[in-house]
């Protein structure tokens, strides 16, 4: 990828420079000058000569030297033109400011895709359109027009100028830390999130990736790409857009698809990616994890001097599912020695006066409470830094003498502290010492907390399931001969749904427990079956124009004999004619009733944003009310597919109720695992329902189940699950 | 009260008094005159002659003139002998500020009995122990020895001085508005939190009471209070400590689900109080609704100038249940002529760059919205108040324009206007201004949206549901005799519940639909009432020594003939006595099977801070595993009993699923409310369990009712549940 000619070019041409200040022209290159830009400046003008000292030229293509980067402030319908000058010119990247393309809907989109086709034929890479705009920090390559970024390790990548604006502005003013790049990526038109987040994936400079998305262009390699991310490096990231308004707003000045929070969500988690919910945390906890080692165990402790803070941090952090565990004997004596006698020596820790007279205590405390073996980071509440404001000023120096000390402490145990301070606001100095170490202070005892949480979950990403994390779908490769066979069958004869009995044969052929049953043309092949099998038996009608067989009085359970088999068989067939006349009706299915057990639903479907998915959820009103469902983007694997389970409130269910015996979760976890090697083996099946399994004590039945084809629908499919470096090998 | 002799006393007492700058006997002298205390002050030291230039009395009984307040500075053994002397002295409050009381366990209860009996008998208010002290702003009198108290209308009340130091920290820093009275509760040994609470309401400086809560000591008595205070001022509460308590579950059946602070978070709900759940919420809800005009039916607009800030408020205040109406065709025309063409005139409102040269824009914007007749406040998010700093200086003075215009707007058009701005932190003048117009900034959107809630929420309270609230339980109301027989013959029996018969008696004799079954003493009689009944139906073993039937064997049902209930009455009575041999049983009830219906459980229990409550939830695993109840503090009307059943998640359920029929809510209501009746009827009742009671599509049947009896709690339920106006009598 040329995107270090980008992020990295050595000279830049402003299309559309201007001498009036108000103009992003004139803005664009004042900024540059300021910033001490270590590359060449451009000015491209009609009419000027000179702009801020700088020869103009009339086109792009008059410059006399190489152009690595085009800024284009000019209108949207300039764009065509100029680009085909920056391809001739031979620029590497345009960063196109304009809106008016794909946000406004149907006539926009038709232009930005010429654009893009445009960029595609002339090799040009486009940032945008619809931007604020790019900045290499380092470089002083700034063409947003937005001053005194503070440097740092954070590639903040986002697609609201406006969000960029907020977290610029409060790293600035709040911290110090700050960015190396910025990229506000518009449109996505060209350049997509995923490929931004490969460069700064790679780039050594960067240690946080900080994104505020509204939608994603292709959200399939923006997940691939995140999993390799977040080996290297924490995404903090914030997804919007989730509620109807939302979604509307975000439509409206992105043109970006907002998607189902909830897959999104899971499919982030999956993909190592910290979410955020909040955008006043957004800042914190990127700061927090380019400061800060992780945490391991999810375990720390609280050090308080008050008992309020304390109370409501433990409070938070059990919520957030943070443990506070006992401290060891050793650990407690050495904090009696230094503490007074109505300290709260048990976790949340509360000094209960004991740093008054002397807060550099606070240091002692850390040191002792971070050699305990069983806390793995400290979260510091209440009142330091303001003991010099508050009570004496020469407090203030021992504040600083702690400062010191837990900053050193945080390098040498490489567990972190966090700390909260009410007095934060009056910026004592003590808490810039802190910041200096890389110690980050929040006036917040909630986003303190929720940093807490982000180092805790980044930190159990690598020990626990980093290596489950996989987006790529191998199409094809687990399908078996027989299966596809059905399936063929099917689509030769025009049908978009495999019978019951066939989507139950290629389960098995898979591998899948299905229930034991065969096709009955006629009555006396019915009874046959149903005494081969032994009673009771179920009997479904088996028609391709019929698919919601209870809805046609096509369903008889519990046929305990000869007579109950014949009479139902007849009426099932008398049903379906009358429910829907005409109706090629190939005879009904006889299935063994299935033992006893506990009902659960899983199925598939194709997520607009991120290809194939798979649900679990338990039967009944727990699925269709209490929407108590968990969803994954495929594949998973059995770690997955575990976790899906434990995810549901009426997980419970499953471990037995009233006595009932626990039921099989291995054989679910088995049993999704196997559905998603079923979607990747083969792509006709759109969506797959398995409705209702029936779960025991040991192993499972699959009692119903309904196979959806679609011959249209594999191409958009395999686009939207494409893998990366499918698509690296399409490019090259 | 005498309150007003310790809240505006013009005299105070420094009982330990200290020329050591350290000590808390020093420093409140000191601030007392640093803050201009309009009163006379006198410190008391056994040693000194003068401190800071004042005379020093050996005892308050040495002090010439009458004293009205007095600060305890020394050690808990002191203060015994001290109050006897306060007493003789004739003061009417002391402030104790020593820990070692209740809060170190049962010997510092004692001693912190002993200190409240003394000043019971000397008519002594304690504030305390174990406290940071009290501050009457205006008055100058600041017994906490924290300076700079910025005054304003807001009450604090909490359990903890450092959540006091944080919030007074946060009003100096970043706001204009402050406080008139701090009281640190402490251990609450003789003032309760509703006693305070009630001198507060009458106050007509305060226009807002914000409360940190750990545990209430009185808590329905502090109910009672609080929802007569909030027909006449707000109270902002946040209540912590849910972790510890969490674990605590109560015994039986459906006690076992109370989480306590779901109780605790229902109950301040129905009396009004505005629940927050983090603490940096507390300050700016407080100060927005100490500044702003309340928000009618929830319904208000955004104003943004940028996409990003309005996607995430939209979503935000949605999740918080907040309306964005779309605008009148008017109130659209309008902005069209002042916003560019790409500006979005959908609600959230998003001014495109509309603003950027002219950001006096928003004031007119604002004038617009406002006088939509669906808008009822307005929430501008994003860069006002760094057009000047980010742009150019002369935008500064246009957003001052815009501010004057919109401080008087709220004053005229009686709507709110909350802000967001990320250049708050900045202090731009601007903000200041919007400030000194009671307008709040805040430079988090969700704290923003957090107000914006609590304006709504306290707005919608006065037109929903104020008339509603109610925790006077009036014992023995409602009785009728034959239900007070019943439970006297159990009780005279020695027994501590009533049989299955004796309770649906009971519920009968109240007017509820119980389902309709009688005793059978044995295997004739029961064939003789099922054929009266009419079959099918079901039996239960009726026994004072099996309180779990369907574990002893003890229930049958779908009875569909004489045989069937012969060889049924056999069968439990054989179970009966094999499950617990010498019971006595007394027979089998026989009902007949209540028609098809939906499930739910109705119990009641004794809280430990609240006294009686109700519980409410459907049937089955809803409430055993997924914990899908409702709670509320008795007593209820039917629109608390409406508002328990709209609560649960799986309220959807009694709408009708799979084409069912819809449940009789109303007769859940109904039924809710009755149960409230009976426990205010018969004070013996210490516990219900209607379980299950089945909702028809009109109508209900409670086919199993459990009625828990204590004659030693009746006491302590009366207790718990004294009111206001009761206690006054028991003192006068």
């Amino acid at each position: 990828m040329s995107f270090n000619k980008i992020f990295k070019a050595d000279s830049v041409a402003i299309i559309g420079a201007s001498k009036n200040e108000t103009k992003r022209g004139y803005q664009a290159i004042k900024t540059l000058l300021d910033e001490k830009y270590e590359g060449s400046i451009y000015p491209v003008n009609l009419k000027e000569n000179t702009i801020l000292g700088l020869k103009c030229y009339r086109s792009v293509l008059d410059i006399p030297e190489n152009i690595d980067l085009a800024l284009l402030t000019t209108p949207p319908h300039t764009v065509k033109k100029i680009l085909r000058e920056c391809g001739e010119k031979g620029v590497a990247g345009v960063v196109v400011i304009a809106g008016g393309f794909g946000e406004l809907g149907e006539k926009g989109r038709r232009l930005e895709e010429e654009i893009v086709g445009i960029a595609r034929e002339k090799g040009i890479r486009i940032i945008g359109p619809n931007t604020s705009g790019m900045i290499s920090v380092n470089k002083g390559l700034n063409l947003v027009g937005l001053k005194n970024v503070p440097h740092g390790p954070i590639a903040l990548l986002t697609q609201s100028g406006n969000i960029a604006l907020t977290l610029i502005t409060e790293a600035g003013l709040k911290s110090q830390m700050g960015f190396n790049y910025y990229v506000g990526v518009g449109n996505e038109a060209d350049i997509k999130f995923h490929e931004y987040l490969e460069y700064f994936t790679k780039d050594p400079e960067t240690r946080v990736i900080l994104m505020y998305v509204e939608g994603l262009r292709e959200g399939r390699k923006f997940l691939q790409q995140a999993s390799r991310t977040t080996q290297v490096k924490p995404i903090v990231l914030l997804k919007s857009g989730r509620s109807a308004k939302g979604s509307k707003s975000a439509g409206s000045h992105t043109g970006a698809l907002a998607g189902i929070s909830e897959v999104a969500s899971t499919a982030f988690r999956k993909a190592g990616i910290i979410n955020v919910e909040h955008s006043d945390e957004m800042f914190p906890i990127a700061e927090s994890l380019a400061s800060l080692p992780l945490i391991n165990e999810s375990s720390i402790a609280i050090l308080a001097d008050g008992g309020g803070h304390a109370t409501i941090a433990a409070d938070y952090l059990t919520d957030l599912g943070i443990k506070l565990p006992e401290l060891e004997k050793e650990t407690r004596d050495k904090l009696a020695a230094i503490l007074p006698a109505n300290a709260s020596l048990s976790n949340p820790i509360d000094v209960a006066g004991g740093t008054d007279e002397n807060p550099a205590i606070f240091a002692d405390c850390a040191e002792i409470l971070l050699s305990d073996k069983n806390i793995h980071g400290l979260l510091i509440v209440g009142l330091f830094g303001g003991y010099g404001i508050r009570f004496a000023k020469k407090l203030a120096f021992m504040e600083e003498d702690a400062a010191h000390r837990m900053g050193k402490l945080v390098s040498i145990s490489r567990k972190p502290i966090v700390l909260h301070s009410l007095f934060n606001y009056a910026k004592p100095h003590s808490l810039d010492l802190l910041r200096y170490y890389n110690i980050p202070v929040y006036d917040s005892l909630e986003i303190a907390c929720k940093c807490v949480e982000a180092l805790s979950i980044y930190g159990s990403y690598f020990r626990e399931y980093h290596k489950e994390s996989n987006f790529h779908l191998n199409w094809g490769a687990k399908a078996v001969r027989e299966g596809q066979e059905i399936i063929n069958k099917a689509l030769a004869e025009g049908r978009n749904a495999l019978l019951e009995h066939e989507a139950k044969e290629l389960l098995r052929l898979q591998g899948a427990s299905v229930s034991i049953d065969r096709l009955a043309h006629n009555e006396d092949e019915a009874v046959q079956i149903a005494e081969e099998l032994g009673y009771n038996v179920a009997m479904k009608i088996v028609s391709p124009h019929i698919l919601h067989k209870s809805d046609a009085g096509g369903v008889k359970l519990k046929l305990k004999n000869e007579k109950d088999v014949r009479e139902a068989f007849n009426k099932i067939i008398k049903n379906a004619g009358e429910y829907r006349p005409g109706a090629d009706i190939k005879g009904c299915i006889v299935s063994r009733m299935a033992a006893e057990g506990i009902e659960v639903i899983i199925g598939t479907k194709i997520d607009d944003q991120f290809g194939p998915i798979v649900m679990f959820g338990l039967g009944g009103i727990l699925v269709e009310v209490m929407k108590d469902v968990s969803f994954r983007v495929l594949p998973v694997s059995q770690y997955w597919a575990a976790s899906m389970i434990d995810e549901i409130k009426s997980a419970l269910i499953l471990d037995g109720v009233r006595g009932g015996p626990p039921s099989d979760k291995k054989a679910i976890a088995e049993l999704i695992e196997k559905v998603s090697e079923i979607i990747e083996a083969y792509p006709a099946i759109h969506e797959m329902d398995l409705n209702p399994v029936i779960v025991h004590e040991e192993g499972l039945t699959i009692v119903d189940a309904r196979i959806i084809l679609s011959k249209e629908n594999i191409e958009k499919k395999k686009r939207l699950s494409l893998s990366l470096d499918e698509t690296k090998t399409d490019e090259n």
